[in-house]
């Protein structure tokens, strides 16, 4: 599997990912400000990958700091931190990933400045360790859920590319194909980025999983002639009583999955997961650039000059459409808002 | 209004709609072969658009035959109108207009084959007379069912560039405009070949239509958000119990105003019913060129190279999701084999 995202040579190793898939372009990222345009110009993205991204990019943030006081060093880290976590919005896991690197400094609070550095620094290891560690138990979870000869659809980019190395929604694709099933693909192209046919189609291909790329708006007649047994969508965010925000497209999927009595499932971490929200309706949504939509690739005008445009880069599947979700501590299926206390915060009913 | 088709300098002068809208640029066709690729190619697109082009057509593949006998003229005009019917498979009003052009000829059978041919090109002038008219009906018709302050969803282009100057869907969008209703029409894009951007977008723009273009993939976010009070696409072809097939995504559209409680409309002339046709199910579906959803503009590529595709330019809308289909004829409401049988053909109960 490629990587996605990693430290070397002092810096984030990145993959360009607006650049494929003409060319697989590595990217190192040396300082906090580069990092924030990467994120935002989506060079990185991926939910997972974008914790990652957040864990990392707080050390590139600290690591020059000459302060040798904890108060001042604090002050800096919450600027590092508050200045990461304005690059995207809706994301659960970069929060998350900034919320645990700032809570290693506050434990540690008495040691040097130096020791802090270096914790952090482990700390964000430690978030790339469990991310491959995650991934693969969220694949042997989701596996089960596919029979063998399963065609699939999926929406955006869910794979490697979204997380350090392996998936979550596509993990349970690789874990499926790994345990000799004979599966089909079909990958929303999912404008306007093209998630689908720039990153999902490429890794799918070279993983050699048989893939059938589609326009976002062929869905519906796929299911229509039964030719979908199964719907799995990563996350973004979910809130508590399993809401779950995803890439622009996924609830008009869980919409006609749900009239077409076909399963419909999210497959993502617990660091997706926000238990302060108590539905979806309080997950901030992202509205990009009207450009994503009037101009491929930010050059070739498909429009007529001055379009108005909506560009929401999310939307919110409620829970009662989603057959169950998958993650690392297993699958969750309704009642939603009593299991998910119950499975991921050990929480008593 | 544009004139999208019309007979000029003893020729087919049609917009090529493959350049819009970054150019308006028209061609004169002079010959059968190049309107077949004009057609193939959808420099000229649309059900009621594609139905004067046959008629035209026809004319411009008999108009200089040297034969005087009715008998080789005939195999002539056949082998012409076969020819156009494999231009595209599944607009009903191409094979309409080439019907009614051919029976002209039978009907005037003992004529000068001079005098056939002039009553061909008389009876296409005829069909762009009609198609005029028809168009306006729908209109009237259409307009009742928008209420001041809507906001409309639509699909594809089945405006002034789908017929010869007016429009189904948009036509009753045009009259609702005409008539003071103040409303906002959301545009999906249309992938693969965005006639919903590039077509739709830029004729309801020039007639100072509130516009707001939105990727596929959005409108169920919008229809969640109460957004979106009604629905109207065109059609391409009908079948006979109200089964309606139109371009890729409409299906969609129905199933989404179905879940959300959104009336979902057709607006299509009687020329695009298939009284032939029991059900959907026999309607014929394009396969199109893979290359559409694989590259931009047939150039630019957005896929990784041999990426296998799935690409159906039309889906089947089953009877039961439409709430109405509005015609030249009346507004027709369910039960529709019987009501569709009553209102345009005559025929008892």
């Amino acid at each position: 599997m490629i990587k996605t995202i990693e430290w070397k040579n002092n810096a984030i190793k990145i993959i360009d990912q607006t650049k494929l898939p003409l060319k697989l372009k590595y990217l190192y990222i040396k300082d906090l400000r580069t990092l924030w345009h990467a994120i935002r110009r989506m060079q990185i993205r991926g939910a997972p990958a974008l914790g990652v991204a957040a864990a990392l990019g707080v050390y590139l943030g600290i690591r020059d700091l000459r302060t040798k006081n904890f108060s001042d060093f604090c002050k800096e880290l919450d600027s590092v931190t508050r200045y990461i976590s304005t690059a995207r919005p809706t994301a659960r896991n970069l929060f998350w990933a900034l919320e645990r690197i700032c809570s290693i400094a506050v434990t540690n609070r008495y040691k040097p400045i130096k020791t802090i550095k270096k914790l952090i620094f482990r700390e964000a290891q430690k978030i790339i360790d469990e991310d491959k560690i995650v991934c693969r138990k969220i694949g042997v979870f989701g596996e089960k859920l596919i029979k063998n000869g399963s065609s699939i659809l999926t929406i955006c980019n869910t794979g490697a590319l979204a997380t350090v190395d392996y998936g979550t929604a596509l993990g349970a694709i690789y874990r499926a194909k790994e345990r000799g099933k004979k599966i089909k693909i079909y990958v929303c192209e999912t404008r306007p980025l093209l998630q689908g046919s720039r990153l999902t189609a490429w890794e799918l291909k070279k993983n050699g999983i048989d893939t059938i790329l589609i326009t976002d708006n062929m869905a519906a007649t796929l299911m229509q002639e039964g030719k979908i047994d199964l719907v799995i969508a990563g996350a973004d965010r979910i809130a508590a009583n399993g809401d779950s925000a995803n890439k622009i497209g996924t609830y008009n999927l869980a919409v006609l999955a749900t009239y077409h009595k076909i399963p419909f499932y999210i497959a993502a971490p617990t660091s997706t997961f926000d238990f302060n929200l108590r539905s979806g309706r309080d997950i901030p949504i992202e509205q990009r650039n009207p450009k994503e939509v009037t101009h491929l690739f930010f050059k070739q005008s498909i429009a007529p000059a001055g379009t108005k445009v909506y560009n929401p880069a999310f939307d919110v599947t409620p829970h009662k459409l989603i057959t169950a979700i998958i993650t690392e501590k297993g699958i969750i299926t309704p009642p939603y808002e009593r299991n998910i206390r119950f499975r991921l915060r050990g929480k008593g009913l």
